[in-house]
């Protein structure tokens, strides 16, 4: 059918998610929301229990209209996958058969591979107490099951769409330590800024008598150092600490700055240069 | 306090999540389930908006209840992290400011690694709709950030705290393509298996003049070995098929298997070693 055939031949943004019989509509919202915030929009429903649209699964959604504005709706699984190369089915419980298990970092890489490929892809998720019944599972390529604590194994069907379309995005970060954003315009510091620390530390620390008795000094000094330097300190860091040491050396509590009476530095017989 | 002290002992299995005045007593719930799908248990509130206990907190916490008794509650964040020696903030929004910046997979890398030095660490959650102040985000040692579709970010704290939850998991993974179960039993074929396959086929299908014309067979034959060799079969696969050619081979619709007559080989002349 002309309609069915536009719908399938929309550009691939990833892998289809499949939910075969889904029972509440809410779930559906959910997933819908789950599927967005990691760029997916291909949803279709099996079967869906309480048929479709759905106003509970509208509303669950919150803005991700787009998603639930472009829900398929199939009667079979097979004709719901029918349009696909390669599709995974999600299960908690081991099961019989050749299937090769995935866990979730690898089967986004191969979702990845496939995608790039040029192959058309899909995630198989269960009915929310039931999950996949072994025929259904028997219709996918592989099976991907989550790392979850065996004691304690309860992730609902949002909750799987979510850590899938989660690792479906990670697969197509060059790099996984790459940030939408990071620590703004930091420089670390260089070996000059650094012993520039040192001196202007140890300066205003050996002018009040910190560093004694005098053959203790040398070990202090080392030991003072190796804290500053062991930081990991950005240029604009260095800069901070000097303005720091700088308030508490030149200025005191009865004649802060801004007083108007001369700083401690300028107040001695012998200025030191001004490097506020 | 005796009481407090005794709390914070308790052995730490991972990251505490700290939930900075949550505002619905149903996210506290969810978020204690999602921890203890991935091993977590240490949950703390600050300053939470309806108070605590809270029974829907419970009930949507589902069977996560060894959560929910042990979630401790602090009237300020410092509080809260006072005994701990490492802490991410997670924030979406770019902050002004020093910290490094992670994504999810690095931060449960960093949190893992800590662990395993014996430090206790923390993972700061936001209110449902304003996240983290900056005063909050500066008690924290890092950011992590989650890799989202900036068109559409809406990442609420239970699924932010079930992929953190899910990172710390796959840290600890020695491998992360392990998985609780793998597929039975199954192991790759031999090539002797594999050539008893084509020999198999091939003889079943020359009887019947499949290779035809004479000239053509070559290739045809070095066509069908490819798409048999290519699929990475198993021992236990191969048996399946050469099963499946034995019956398409021996048997007919009209005398099928159990019919009492002989199959199609044995009233042959000159008789096939028996290899069903």
């Amino acid at each position: 059918m002309a309609g069915t055939d536009r719908k399938r031949a929309m550009i691939a943004e990833g892998p289809a998610i499949v939910l075969v019989e889904p029972q509440l509509g809410e779930n559906i919202g959910m997933v819908a929301r789950a599927m967005a915030n990691f760029g997916l929009s291909d949803l279709r429903l099996v079967n869906p229990r309480d048929g479709w649209p759905s106003e509970k699964a509208r509303q669950a959604a919150s803005k991700a209209d787009h998603v639930i504005d472009a829900t398929q709706v199939f009667e079979t699984l097979e004709e719901a996958i029918s349009d696909l190369h390669f599709v995974y089915a999600t299960t908690a419980r081991e099961r019989d058969g050749f299937k090769p298990v995935r866990g979730p970092v690898e089967a986004g890489q191969t979702l990845r591979a496939k995608f790039r490929e040029g192959q058309a892809t899909g995630i198989l998720f269960g009915r929310e107490r039931w999950g996949l019944k072994n025929h259904e599972v028997a219709l996918a390529d592989e099976i991907v099951t989550f790392p979850v604590n065996p004691a304690f194994a309860s992730l609902n069907i949002a909750q799987a769409v979510l850590l899938m379309s989660y690792e479906w995005m990670n697969s197509g970060l060059s790099d996984v330590t790459e940030t939408a954003f990071t620590h703004n315009d930091m420089t670390p510091a260089t070996k000059e800024e650094t012993f520039g620390l040192f001196d202007h530390l140890e300066e205003a620390l050996d002018a009040r008598g910190y560093f004694r008795p005098e053959d203790k000094k040398p070990k202090m000094v080392d030991n003072l150092r190796t804290l500053l330097a062991r930081r990991g300190l950005f240029s604009q860091e260095i800069h901070v600490l000097r303005g720091v040491i700088n308030s508490l050396d030149r200025y005191s509590r009865k004649r802060p700055r801004g007083s108007g009476a001369p700083d401690e530095i300028a107040s001695q017989p012998n200025e030191r240069p001004d490097n506020g």
